[in-house]
């Protein structure tokens, strides 16, 4: 499938390239060219895409999630994290089976659709389920090792690490991590830390999400997370910190020190009152920062915008600075630093021999009105309404409010419901 | 027009009537049943609309903004209030004409319709422009004076109070009001109270938004804002305060003895760096919120499903309870405390007799999916996507993505173009 988009506005996220009017051609599930208007360049197209001047950017990459998790969703809301978990989330997720992952991811991949997301960092059990759901939708995956003490051995993790990372759908991969230093035994982190040490591989884990795991962290072991985890020899070869909320001054530097990536998720640290990540002091030592939806039983939507205002706007009131986190450093997070931080350095920008992965922006929407800026536009005032087209791979898979997967929507919702059924009663 | 809505979930934000399936009845600009089937009772039907399932409730009500402020979208981001104020608004403002703020009031229009806003309490200065894009669109417009030390004389507030408050179209009306204790003399002030007085009504005020505007008042008055204006004899017949982030002790007193309202802004307040407003503070005072986006220069959208996410959102994280302002409270500040404060508490639920102010939320899209709790869906996973018909005193202005409007959606979006590149270059 070979498909060319005219007239239109194109952002590629490539430093330093500003918004230009042009094309761009897809072929396969790799872009082939974005510049000028070329006149699709004699080639054959099976689609031509007239733009009418809207926006076409790379997808946003969902950094952190727990896909499945929207069978949860307005079911236990208004907790603090460590009873949410124990009393509602842990008992209800013993009860999911395969098939219940593989829809309850469908209906995740549904609504990132709705929110431009090309592609999610997911941390979640079942992952065969969760794999078949990827492929099936034709969205994007990487999954995030999830081990703790109350699943998973060291010899699964490096099954699944060569499993995920060698499929044949090239839409599913696979990075090593662990759930969290509170849920995960020292031998289970020293396992980890061993096999990211065999395969120079990244390790990625919730860390300093709350006060409390930080100060019974330091109870425990006389370290923060931070430090403890990384006495252990995980983070020798990166990888990178879900939420970081809570660090110490000696926290930042090793985080620093050892190229680790932040994924922030501002809307759940507000409602599962964790706090305000200190987004901006990271910003500006230098360290990277993604952003990430968390699940849906935390947040609980899966919508970039509210995340990429939550990470401009929290920062500007905590800092007392309305300068802080500009918008076009919150677009590259939501999009490039996203790509970067989960291992998928093909989905980054627009440009030739990247994989298709991108949005089109509806810029004929009261909230994109007037055009003064863009960019600004998008952070400051965007939302689902604005998401015209998501493609993933060269495929379009939602466009004008429709979806085209492999079932109905109607489907998903059935099964979902069901789901949330028979588990909550 | 007489319209039947069957079919549907109603949410009614009648105290303790929960959503039930049913069907509403619109007759002319009223409302006259709403409850189980009844098959349209044998009466004729303009129009029956099948709304599948879907839920139908009150619209929301902007409490505050300055709509015509849409030319400033994305222009002058990233700046302190009062740097922001005197650099770039008040000179752009300088400039507009009625046919300015006619064009700009309608893109407003626009995309308050698109997030299921059915009512604006709109403080801006040519109002004569402003009433016109009310009717002419078919929305509700209550006006709040804002005069201050640049503009506008009491003989003209007094004026204004009759002329738009005796409005043919039922649409417009008009409170009073002035812009803020550091922008208004007190002379100024005096005459308002005496207005006040004299027509026993209640004024609206920007009020402790800053921590300077609060140090300032100080400086000059000895008392805070709240206490100063109090003192001018302001409160007597009630009102409400704009913002209200910054509060000392005493100022919740006179509040809740005043029985003020307060119209929070959260989304404003974050990007302007304001600070984050005590809502929970005033809840468990029983003082009553409402919630306003603020002009669109300042927040950058106007979108009410992002600032009651913010609303309960911040307050979780601020007060570290994740308990604090639950969802439903959360929707009556939307819809019925309102309508309430910005005196208009004929549209405040669904119930017989009440306007036809309403709105249909589309629950079959994935964030709204499984259906366990819908106004914890909507408070928390709701977005401008689930937005499928607004209505207005009976009239269908936005529905399936189309507007309903006197003119073209194009032409609107020319005009405000136009507006923002001359005056902004």
């Amino acid at each position: 499938m070979n498909t060319r988009i005219y007239n239109a506005k194109i952002l590629t996220m490539e430093e330093d390239r500003a918004i230009f009017e042009g094309e761009l051609w897809i072929e396969g599930d790799t872009i082939t060219y974005a510049g000028p208007a070329k006149s699709g360049g004699g080639k054959e197209w099976d689609e031509q895409i007239d733009a009418e001047g809207n926006l076409v950017m790379p997808g946003f990459k969902n950094a952190h999630t727990h896909s499945a998790m929207t069978f949860l969703r307005s079911h236990a809301d208004d907790m603090k994290l460590d009873e949410w978990l124990n009393t509602r989330v842990f008992p209800a997720e013993a009860k999911l089976t395969d098939r219940d992952i593989y829809w309850l991811t469908k209906l995740a991949v549904m609504e990132y659709l709705t929110s431009g997301i090309t592609a999610m960092f997911d941390m979640y059990m079942h992952r065969a389920a969760g794999a078949e759901a990827a492929r099936d939708t034709g969205f994007r995956n990487v999954f995030c090792e999830s081990i703790n003490n109350f699943g998973g051995t060291i010899e699964e993790v490096e099954e699944d690490y060569h499993t995920y990372n060698q499929d044949e759908s090239r839409l599913v991969s696979y990075q090593l991590g662990f759930h969290a230093e509170y849920t995960t035994s020292r031998e289970l982190m020293e396992g980890i830390a061993g096999l990211s040490e065999k395969y120079k591989a990244p390790v990625y884990v919730h860390c300093s999400e709350t006060r409390k795991e930080v100060e019974e962290c330091r109870e425990r072991t006389g370290m923060t997370p931070v430090a403890y985890m990384d006495s252990l020899g995980l983070f020798r070869h990166g990888g990178g910190l879900f939420h970081g909320v809570h660090m110490d001054d000696a926290d930042f530097d090793i985080i620093k020190e050892r190229g680790l990536w932040i994924v922030t998720n501002p809307a759940s640290n507000l409602k599962l009152a964790s706090g305000i990540a200190p987004v901006k002091r990271y910003l500006d030592m230098g360290i990277p920062v993604a952003i990430g939806t968390d699940g849906p039983a935390s947040n609980n939507c899966l919508d970039m915008f509210r995340e990429m205002f939550l990470v401009t706007g929290l920062q500007k009131a905590v800092c007392d600075d309305p300068e802080a986190v500009p918008a076009m450093e919150v677009l590259k997070m939501a999009t490039v630093n996203g790509a970067h931080a989960m291992g998928l350095p093909e989905c980054d920008t627009l440009s030739a021999g990247k994989k298709a992965d991108l949005i089109m922006i509806d810029l004929m929407q009261p909230n994109m009105q007037p055009l003064q800026n863009i960019e600004k536009n998008i952070v400051y005032s965007g939302s689902k309404q604005n998401v015209k087209m998501t493609m993933v791979g060269g495929k379009i898979l939602y466009r004008g409010g429709e979806f085209f997967l492999d079932c109905p929507a109607e489907e998903i919702y059935r099964e979902a419901n069901a789901t949330a059924r028979r588990i909550l009663g």
